[in-house]
């Protein structure tokens, strides 16, 4: 089908997913770009529809992918000019693709006998989130759980750093802080949180059995609600002059210490 | 001083050095904004001069700043307009400058008694080079080394990564890989490469003694010259479907798996 006007309804609803409060509300969010929407094909994520221009074409492997998905989606083809106008990257590929939201709940979670979670709490940046949803799947957690405040797992930036990780790992949005708290009380996962007052370091702790780990914001760390419920608290020894790791780093070095003695 | 003209030399020979092939010859780098400005200070940087122009005079503290070092250093006041036409930076805050290389050798490295160093074999992405700097100094390295190819650790990009590391950290840059093969075998330095063809993983060797950790390339992974030469392989184990982890929390995982055990 083809769109020319910037007022086609389709197109401002697609602009319209820009925004938090649209993807939440129509639990649809966008990926860009021809690589993504491989990978979003390949794990066999709810694609609604698929927007893309002449340059997408122009692409390598751009012309073939297009022949081979065209009759099975819903495509509309735009303009070139108005496919950039709706493109959020630097570098539009002139494809981009609007997907159903993978609906998952705390409740799925309980069925695993032995969990391994990783709290996002109020994380800000989106590159941070994105990296550490991917550390997250590489090092066989089951799930992220992001709290309220924390920056949208689905905003572009973020779904661009978790490398595809978003279409095939459980990214759980919890609305109530109570809520996640409840859950993991429930469900006996041994809560580990990162403090700086504290002498324990993050290798001196055993994480096996059920455990959530979380990770605080950039600049505010680990809200004091769940500090105070935490079971075990840990640091990250830094020597040198600088002041603290990059989130994403000491999330990593966390996650994957846990995964070392997990599988040990 | 005031300067007013784009023509003016100094204004011409700052814009010069965001190219590395200037900052090379002069070895001189430029830093921006009022927090790094600081930072630079405290650590008694060899500041050449700074630029700036009265929007840094509205930033919180900017005022006080500028009073406490006018008279201690050469500065240039600039128009609002040229200063945001110097900048790099997406929200210029007005203040500017230009820094002297400090000149760290491999020589200087052979005074220590037991190594821990890091190598950054062609990183091309200057906040993974930027970020691996400063997670180095959190885990107490000696020094970073960086091949021939890499990103330049005085783009501005990569310094902003460091958070102030390079101020205060040894980032050697090596003309020649053999250069730099020869100085870690005449040192007695283990070479500890990631590679995917080994069973090994990174938590299983020891890593006390004099070592060095090749991180390479985002894309291509270590040179094979650096491969041959190394006295252990070993792997990051991944699970789940993705298919690497992000280079500045690999790199994490392994300088802190060091760490750890050197603390040991």
């Amino acid at each position: 089908m083809e769109i020319t006007s910037e007022s086609n309804p389709t197109i401002k609803f697609v602009k319209g997913l820009q925004i938090k409060k649209n993807r939440m509300k129509y639990k649809q969010f966008v990926i860009e770009g021809l690589r993504f929407l491989q990978e979003a094909l390949e794990h066999g994520v709810a694609l609604e529809y698929i927007l893309y221009s002449d340059s997408a074409k122009k692409i390598k492997g751009g012309d073939e992918l297009i022949q081979q998905i065209e009759g099975k989606y819903q495509m509309y083809h735009l303009p070139d000019k108005l496919m950039e106008k709706l493109s959020e990257t630097e570098n539009p590929q002139g494809i981009m693709a609007v997907i159903n939201m993978p609906e998952y709940s705390l409740d799925s979670l309980s069925e695993e006998k032995e969990l391994f979670l990783v709290v996002l709490d109020r994380i800000q940046d989106p590159g941070n989130m994105g990296t550490i949803i991917r550390t997250a799947e590489g090092a066989g957690a089951n799930a992220v759980l992001i709290t309220k405040g924390s920056v949208d797992p689905y905003n572009s930036k973020t779904l661009r750093a978790t490398m595809g990780a978003v279409f095939h790992f459980p990214v759980v949005q919890v609305e109530e802080d109570e809520e996640l708290i409840e859950f993991l009380k429930k469900n006996k996962v041994r809560m580990v949180a990162t403090h700086l007052d504290t002498e324990n370091t993050y290798d001196m702790i055993d994480y096996k059995g059920s455990i959530a780990l979380i990770i605080g914001n950039e600049a505010n760390g680990i809200q004091e609600g769940f500090v105070a419920q935490a079971e075990e608290m840990i640091k990250i020894p830094i020597v040198g002059k600088i002041e603290s790791l990059n989130a994403s780093v000491a999330a990593g070095v966390l996650i994957y210490k846990a995964f070392e003695n997990r599988r040990k």
